[in-house]
């Protein structure tokens, strides 16, 4: 509400072309929180606006790239490219992929060639690797400076930096050598030379490393960044600690809906269209409605025995359900820990093991409340049947989920496919056989 | 496996008192390689190491608290006081209160005044706050200093502090003032004042926010550390970016684990006892047996028709199962839309709208496909019932999966104890009556 109504204030000053009095009603905002007011007026309002402000380039950064795009359109061209080149090298790439192929032909003439240049490498990396995620404002300094030197020339790099807290350190070829942090700079004597106070061996990834493999080296080490380097081993950028932790959260959405039987889907909840949630869903649904013919097909195989004995029916969602949330929550336990590095493939057979006890535990418990149920509902062979039922139901269910994720892993799928709906029928057609087939044995036909 | 062997080379040297060829096996190693060393050979081995190791406290910092506990009971007093005295004062504090009494006894005469009050300041604020995540090891400027002053400041507040790269600016109360990054000062002349470079206004949190908030604030500043105020506004610590990433994949996964119908539970799922995992996991099933156990008295409620209709049971589990996948993915998308932030309650009604859109496409989709199977299986009438059916338990579904994390959040719980197993149950609930009363108005009795 507040936000609404501040950019109506806005709106309005900007209408009456009064723009100190827009500018001063937001100097003391942060630029995302400016890009958020931004978003809630007319782009023409947008840009005027953008066109007078010092930190144009950092706010218009952090507007989401739908937005950008249409304010590319609105802009004047000149203060378009003044724009897009005081960018951050990741950013403007962001956006120049998004453009339609006119604006980028209108674009790209009115930058200066290093930024073309620029923009034509970091756009030639897939997306969802270190290099799409990179930005190439990075500082680097010569092996064979002394500390004065370096920090005169982080200063002079200091304005196209994303950070200047980290300097690599490179030779003639670009070869990573080392890094040095500005801690160490400023502590260090003028004199010495940056080949003694820089830590070799630094950690570092590869341009086509996965991005959220990188994500989880910059966690591991707690690095403010992390260089990158090509085959050459020559360094190309760095993929800064704010954007891991983005790559971190995005990739652990994506696992929470593929966990939830939704597809891979980006932008927010509340801005994306309604056919592209039915078309995110829908594939599950529908594949999941033809799996659960499968537990039909086992009850018709037992038509006889639940026309006699139509209690049975009583207790079939309640069996089948108990494996299906048994196994969730294993595949759950399991997804989350490959997600995060906690358990590897060869890990399984140990973990197997345990979930076997685990799930023994949990059987038994369970066995124990429903044999209650049936006794009183039932008979004492009854009891026995849904005793022993409930037991092979949980002890299957927690087996299938545990081992589902590895399985699809192995064949190159997400382990996060394996999700709880996926789950929940598959040991719903399993259930439902285990407990016809046991109750067949043991009541009247 | 190649951990596995270098530990064992470890052991072997330390065995034989050769401490410097084990120090050279490792002096490649970043420190949290080496904690992971650490954690596979025997506490007094790792203590005779960590003893020599130059940055032994950050080593030691890295290692999980349970190997922490146990290392300290093997330390001599004094080399444990230096190792804890030289550790980051929030991991400090971490290790203390793992602490039994009498070796907190022991350990706190062998600190430092200063570093004892520190652990009495920070051990106070409660688990899941900012005072409880934060450290005191930040760099402060005085507002009347210059540049040249503080770069000084700086120089010697270094070895302790945890970052240099902001400093904070406060007056003679400790009230934060702003915060001045260490970019600016080196691009500042030596006599301008810290007044006039420093940023008005910093983003802050309060020592008693939820450090869920606390993360995400950085994340949505792009912060390297925010400032933590107590209630007469002064600068009490300050939370590092990279502890705000750990705390945010922390809450991920322990929603995840929810969302599977797991309890909160810490550790890694490879480390955790067989107990603790029966515990986190048996209270849902359990209570989910009794909850199932409303579809048992629709059925019976029912139970007529179905006796008369026996094919109706060949429909029963895909028919419920669709509400409860349905239901699972709605649930799935708004609980992580408002962990991440992007839904807040007052969306609440604009989201029911489009999902109830949503919900009529997936319904008649997946009407389409039941009633074709429908039609081969049995004829038109059942045909009708099982689409009719399907559409109501989908818009059912989808609509207990939007609102149970709202109101669940509403009544105080996490939103994600909407877990898939308990959205299920309902669903399947409902369902069956749904199914089994649309059957009743149709079919012969």
């Amino acid at each position: 509400m507040k936000n609404q109504n501040l950019a109506l204030a806005l709106s309005n000053a900007i209408e009456q072309q009064q723009f100190d009095k827009a500018i001063n009603q937001i100097k003391a905002l942060r630029p995302i929180d400016i890009a958020d007011l931004l978003a809630l007026i007319k782009p023409v309002f947008a840009c005027q606006l953008l066109e007078r402000l010092p930190n144009r380039s950092k706010v218009f950064s952090y507007l989401e790239t739908d937005i950008q795009v249409v304010l590319a359109q609105t802009f004047p061209r000149d203060s378009l490219a003044r724009i897009v080149g005081e960018m951050p090298a990741d950013e403007r790439t962001d956006l120049y992929k998004s453009l339609q192929q006119d604006q980028r032909d209108a674009l790209l003439p009115a930058l200066a060639h290093a930024k073309r240049e620029d923009i034509r490498l970091l756009s030639a990396y897939e997306e969802g690797t270190a290099g799409a995620l990179m930005t190439s404002d990075y500082a680097a300094l010569g092996i064979e400076m002394n500390v004065a030197e370096a920090l005169d020339d982080l200063r002079r790099e200091a304005p196209d930096a994303e950070t200047i807290y980290h300097a690599y350190v490179i030779d003639d070829q670009r070869k990573l050598l080392g890094v040095v942090s500005l801690r160490a700079l400023i502590l260090a004597t003028p004199e010495r030379l940056i080949s003694d106070i820089m830590m070799n061996s630094p950690v570092f990834c590869h341009v086509k490393d996965d991005q959220e493999d990188v994500a989880k080296m910059v966690a591991r080490y707690d690095l403010i960044a992390l260089p990158v380097i090509d085959d050459s081993g020559a360094l190309v950028g760095i993929v800064t600690h704010d954007d891991a932790m983005d790559v971190a959260s995005a990739e652990a959405t994506d696992d929470f809906h593929k966990s939830g039987g939704v597809s891979t889907m980006v932008g927010r909840l509340k801005d994306v269209s309604i056919t592209l949630l039915y078309r995110k869903r829908v594939f599950w649904l529908v594949f999941l409605v033809f799996g659960n013919l499968l537990s039909g097909f086992g009850i018709s195989h037992f038509e006889e025995v639940i026309a006699a004995n139509l209690v049975l029916v009583f207790f079939l969602p309640l069996l089948v359900d108990s494996g299906g949330n048994a196994g969730s929550q294993s595949a759950t336990l399991m997804v989350r820990a490959l997600a995060t590095g906690d358990v590897v493939m060869r890990d399984w057979f140990s973990l197997l093991g345990r979930e076997s006890v685990v799930a023994l535990l949990l059987g038994a418990s369970m066995a124990v409340a429903i044999s209650i149920i049936g006794y009183f509902r039932g008979d004492a062979i009854l009891s026995l049947v849904l005793a022993l039922s409930m037991m092979s139901v949980v002890m299957i269910g927690c087996m299938i989920g545990m081992s589902l994720p590895f399985v699809l892993s192995k064949f190159g799928f997400d382990p996060a496919t394996a999700s709880a709906p996926l789950i929940t029928s598959v040991c719903d057609a399993s259930g439902v056989l285990i407990y016809l087939f046991i109750a067949s044995k043991f009541l009247v036909v």
